[in-house]
């Protein structure tokens, strides 16, 4: 990979400043996309607005498919509408050029695809647009090969060749009737392992088994669930009668996987913006901010819990507020992530919510007896006093045990409810566990120092 | 997808007791082989072993490719070194296959590896098992295809066939010149449209630039993040001399990369083993005693720390104690993951270590200031007394801020040190964060204590 350094940016801020553009060029001649697309996310945003200007138009459209949301944004509000259709939309897909005019203000998006002189991109694009978010039709790409399956070999080879010059990239070819309802599938193998007996028709060597396809208002997240199961390149998307619309590729839901991976990771460590380490102070400040302001209450409400409590008169009993506070947390996480992990590789369609309540059971009363003795052990042999050592075990088996149904069954219950289940691996878990964890605490130990 | 409910399971285990293998094969016919390794992994030993039994050749292979390690395992262990070799072996890619005998034990793998009637497969097994884990060696597949730069298009298609008959998928084909290094790059859509000029020569049409390669002992996970960044389905892997010697494929990528975002999911939520809601109480517990029995640790650490301070005559400090335990971890497991998220993305690429500390003591600076004065302001309010106020307040403010750069700080020098900067964002930045928040807030406290 590429090793952009401080003196790398420097030499081209200078050539930027002098106006060097032949030498700026010739430093990126080796970039791809990709890598064009950082440099320009790490160039003050006039540098960067300079050096896009000087990109050949294909390349453009790529870097731009390439660059985050708010640097993208930044570029496209420094072009006119006729730029953009011109320079950019003319050298993407349907789904590219889609996802990016959805992003444009709604009157300069209808500009830019009143401007685009391909009358067929043009519609393409609208009908895309219409699809709502997280569907598999707002994720799907319209461009594709198809071949009507009473055709010879020889015309279908013509036709592909006709359709698969404006692709980047021929996954498959797709059979259709002449209602344009998908049939079956040829793959590129195929039709070369048959190439020389041009007068076959493709339904006597098209695949008809097996073919996985969506709904195109199924759920985009289906759609890459469905591709990872099945080791799929390239899924067709088909509507109600069964027609063939479009298809979604790896590419995309490779982007997808790794988004939904990146949200629910900051979820379960108390971020709540999709933020990166590079984004600004405030940016990542904000994203922040949620959490803190749930803990700082969580904090005041454990203050109340423990004020309850005649905390004069015991003391000691404060020692082990950050033990069980902490363990409470720790318990409830473990636990919200496991259930988070197991619904979104859906490996838990054979389990019920009791099934996995009573398992949860089962491992909170091992870890709580385990944590629990070894708890009780360490205590006495430290001298921290026989009814604080109680008081301190036996509330952490309850802690460990309660928490770790409490982790178990909000996120099934949100999931239950078509919540992101991944909201309860954050604040609200560790927050709630937090202020229950003190409640035993204390209770047990009043009824302890009771007792004793 | 599948919805196997109890009453699938039920109907399955009855037909297998009953012996009706054409009843349950006929319920299995319109499932593929990752939908009967999901049936497998829910059924008991004795039936997975039975229904096994059953399958063609061909899809034992894939179903065991798509199972989990344990369920593969207790499948493998039933079965004799020839089963192994003919039924599975024979009908697997040379990555799959190695895999598979990299499970096994040495002896038996060798059994079975001496029992394959195919000399190449053998040795391209035997050539794999050699490549260390963790490197693209270890990922790719030997199966490729390959034409020469000097072939006529005419020939390379009788070659292509020849070859392709064996693979189930053809991405890329490449170009190799006599001695067998990569040159080029042919898709089968350039084939296609060239293939009428059959005299035409290889190297006139093939692609040269921009070929992405990527060396044999390089790390899987930079094979993963170049596949990711540049849209890739396939990369070549060469060796020193540049010779074409496997590919890796995107379904493996995708794989991986699920993995390793699942392990950095786990490291995060304080699970130490790669676990799933399906695994048995005993792995799960096992799974997650390690962080909790940290967690002990740091509340007894933490004892001792409220221990040292005069507690019993300023008792009220008891009361903002989880707040400040918890606002530390908090704090802690955002700035760590971050960073790890930064650098798995590798989009820290241009900053070092230092811009990044003082970007995070902006954050924490900000956070801390707003949270500092929104606890004076509610405790005031709430009548918990000035001194305690101010003392929450201002310890409040310092734990942030060291938390934030703690947090920072600990991945990246992990990481400098060539170990997993996940393991920061676990139990130690939390554990380390509670017992230093609390050696703060006592020391703010016995300072204002004795001022006012």
């Amino acid at each position: 990979m590429l090793h952009l350094d401080k003196q790398f940016f420097q030499i081209l801020h200078e050539q930027i400043e002098a106006g060097l553009d032949r030498d700026l060029l010739a430093q990126l001649v080796d970039f791809r996309a990709a890598d064009i697309a950082e440099v320009i996310e790490n160039l003050r945003v006039e540098d960067a607005h300079y050096l896009y200007r000087l990109l050949e138009n294909e390349l453009k459209a790529d870097v731009l498919i390439a660059l985050d949301e708010e640097n993208r944004h930044e570029l496209l509000s420094g072009m006119t509408a006729g730029e953009i259709a011109e320079e950019v939309l003319e050298n993407l897909d349907s789904d590219d050029a889609a996802d990016i005019m959805s992003e444009l203000p709604e009157s300069k998006a209808e500009e830019v695809i009143q401007m685009l002189e391909d009358n067929k991109q043009a519609s393409d694009i609208r009908d895309l647009l219409n699809y709502e978010e997280g569907t598999a039709g707002a994720m799907m790409a319209k461009e594709l090969v198809k071949v009507q399956a009473e055709w010879t070999v020889n015309r279908a080879i013509r036709e592909i060749r006709r359709q698969a010059e404006e692709l980047e990239q021929v996954y498959t070819i797709y059979v259709v009737d002449p209602e344009g309802r998908l049939t079956g599938r040829l793959s590129l193998k195929h039709l070369l392992l048959n190439a020389e007996s041009t007068r076959t028709k493709i339904n006597e060597i098209q695949e008809t088994a097996d073919i996985i396809t969506i709904q195109v208002h199924e759920s985009s997240e289906k759609a890459t669930k469905l591709m990872e199961r099945y080791d799929l390149v390239a899924l067709p998307v088909v509507n109600h009668e069964h027609e063939l619309i479009g298809r979604i590729t790896i590419d995309d839901a490779v982007d997808a996987m790794i988004e939904d991976a990146e949200r629910d990771y900051q979820l379960a460590s108390g971020i709540s913006e999709d933020v990166e380490s590079r984004d600004s102070v405030w940016t990542l400040t904000r994203a922040r901010l949620p959490w803190l302001l749930i803990g700082l209450v969580g904090g005041i409400g454990g203050a109340y819990v423990i004020g309850a409590f005649d905390i004069q008169k015991n003391a000691e009993m404060a020692l082990f507020i950050p033990l069980i506070a902490a363990m409470g947390g720790n318990v409830g996480v473990q636990s919200a992530a496991i259930v988070v992990q197991g619904l979104a590789s859906s490996n838990m369609g054979t389990q019920n919510m009791l099934s996995r309540l009573s398992k949860e059971l089962g491992v909170g009363i091992i870890n709580g007896l385990i944590c629990g003795l070894l708890i009780l052990a360490s205590s006495l042999l430290l001298g921290f006093g026989t009814s604080l050592s109680i008081t301190v075990s036996l509330s952490l088996i309850c802690v460990i045990i309660f928490a770790a149904l409490f982790g178990t069954f909000v996120p099934l219950m949100l999931n239950r409810y078509k919540i992101d289940p991944a909201l309860a691996t954050g604040p609200f878990i560790t927050t709630v566990n937090d202020i229950i964890g003190l409640m035993i605490y204390f209770a047990v130990g009043t009824l302890i120092v009771g007792m004793i």
